[in-house]
């Protein structure tokens, strides 16, 4: 299947410049971490610039220098998101070879992720009320670059064959809802546990057992 | 793995009596109608019960004759949502009983519902930022019926012994994930071809045919 038609959409606006010393870059990123929290809790609409900025112990006008608007702040938390995550998962699976072993350790390393990281989790799924172009975009590089991993891994027949670019939707689509269910809302449910369900159904599916002899 | 806490949340106030005449109750749909459509659209937070009146072109005043408030609405269209899906599911599944075949058939009901209730689909979506406890109460109440259906079909053979509610979760995720993707933002993939794809996923994983004589 092809991808989705996100090339007609509007382009955000280009970011602000970076901060030019590590001093601007720590408030940038103080700043970035009470819209994380604030956002995160209260929701977009309730947060504000001027709740943001007392959250960071920042002047009002201090956010300026580096964020025009909380939409500004939002499609930076998008991006953080997709930095933290990817960097997490890369870690999680650094070594390993199998795409079967990579799918469970990394299904393991996102339940962790967000159940350490419940309001950027929210953030990000907010944002598609706010700007759906960079919540699309999110998703479809994440998608992406799965899409790539899980061809290749079929190619050296470490998966089964099938159409990747729907498998990668799928899986996110299970790590989704599994987190939200297990991670996020219940914050008791052993992660381990959860991890081998959700490995057994993706591995194998949920069909009974073929009869001898019967080709799948 | 036992059930998510949800007993200890607060429950909505109670929603308004209903209408006592079939004209009171056609206004009330007219203005859920149009909540739907401007919700739908333009957001939550830029949909307003003047433009939501105006849309279902009745007074401001007759707005709070069944409903106190935007958060009402949209609570309400949550459970518009549940029970249109639920009705449409059940029809598209009539007479089966084979529960894979339930499953296939279900995916492509909820692809075309998707499809078809584009702003229906993000209201709902939109609801976990303006009431969680509503939002997750849909969620429970679908997961809960799902996970019994998958576990007399487990009982009689029909799939694989497995997880029965994270199965349920798993495959609500897969739905939402694919939904989105190839029915809601992307118009014109064939809901015939995804839903081949996804069950083949859904029904044997991903991982590579086990050599033979060898136990899964």
């Amino acid at each position: 299947m092809a991808t989705a038609p996100l090339d007609d959409a509007v382009a955000p606006p280009p970011a602000l410049p970076l901060p030019k010393t590590s001093r601007g870059e720590r408030t940038r990123q103080r700043i970035l971490d009470a819209a994380e929290r604030d956002i995160g809790r209260r929701g977009f609409s309730e947060a504000s610039i001027s709740t943001i900025t007392q959250e960071a112990a920042v002047a009002q006008g201090t956010f300026y220098l580096y964020f025009r608007s909380k939409e500004d702040v939002m499609r930076e938390l998008v991006l953080r998101m997709g930095r933290r995550l990817r960097r997490h998962l890369t870690q999680a699976t650094a070594g390993l070879k199998d795409r079967l072993e990579i799918e469970k350790r990394g299904l393991q390393a996102f339940l962790s992720f967000v159940r350490d990281n419940p309001n950027l989790y929210r953030v990000v799924a907010e944002s598609q009320f706010v700007d759906e172009v960079a919540y699309q975009r999110y998703y479809h590089d994440f998608a992406n670059n799965y899409r790539q991993a899980l061809s290749e891994a079929e190619g050296v027949g470490q998966l089964s064959p099938g159409d990747a670019e729907l498998r990668a939707w799928a899986l996110m689509g299970i790590s989704d809802f599994i987190g939200r269910r297990y991670a996020l809302w219940d914050k008791d449910a052993s992660i381990e546990a959860v991890t081998e369900a959700a490995f057994a159904f993706i591995s194998r599916g949920i069909a009974p057992k073929l009869p001898e002899g019967k080709a799948p």
